[in-house]
């Protein structure tokens, strides 16, 4: 099992990954057969390619992360955290709670993220 | 499905009896074959009894509860609430981020809470 440091640092590779990384270096915090579920109810992307895929659309945006609260329990982390969007002067804002679970390197097995339409912010 | 306003009351409801219920009154914000893990990793609790026998310990206590945040998607919620029980002069504080499933009604019929020892504050 991951430490809670290994954890804590997963994540914020994650949200520096989707503040600034390609789509590729987004899925590449995943593991290969690891699940996304965004938003929880939604049909999920299953393996590192989908994944690649599902995250390409945010890559031509300017975008900001920012870890709100976060909780590590056994071998997952719940976060709150804030992702800002801008494209064409077009801002987006979400502030959703994302829960995830870890492999023993390090890699994400399954990601659940935890918002609806009503959490969106047009700026 | 609940609606997003039905399952912010139930939590709220599940927040107000923590602070200020019986484990009777807690017990009965879940469905009667709920499940409870507190925290993630640990056995989880199975039906309704196990649940009030799990939340006794605390009902001696002056507690408080505080929503922080809450995020609703399909039948589910993730939230990060402050919790404080007081005993003996002895304050005991966590900051958790619970996720909880919900049925039509209402009930929760999972609960999963994300939270370590290393969280909590001791007052």
């Amino acid at each position: 099992m991951p430490t809670a440091e290994a954890i804590t640092d997963a994540v914020r590779r994650y949200l520096k990954a989707v503040a600034g990384g390609t789509a590729a270096d987004i899925a590449a915090c995943f593991a290969e057969n690891a699940t996304l579920e965004d938003p929880v109810g939604s049909e999920p992307h299953r393996g590192r390619a989908a994944i690649q895929r599902f995250f390409e659309p945010i890559t031509d945006a300017r975008r900001e992360t920012e870890l709100i609260a976060i909780r590590v329990a056994s071998s997952s982390a719940a976060f709150h955290f804030r992702v800002r969007t801008e494209r064409d002067s077009q801002v987006v804002e979400v502030q959703p709670i994302d829960v995830m679970t870890f492999d023993e390197t390090g890699l994400i097995v399954e990601m659940r993220a935890f918002w609806s339409e009503a959490d969106i912010r047009l700026g």
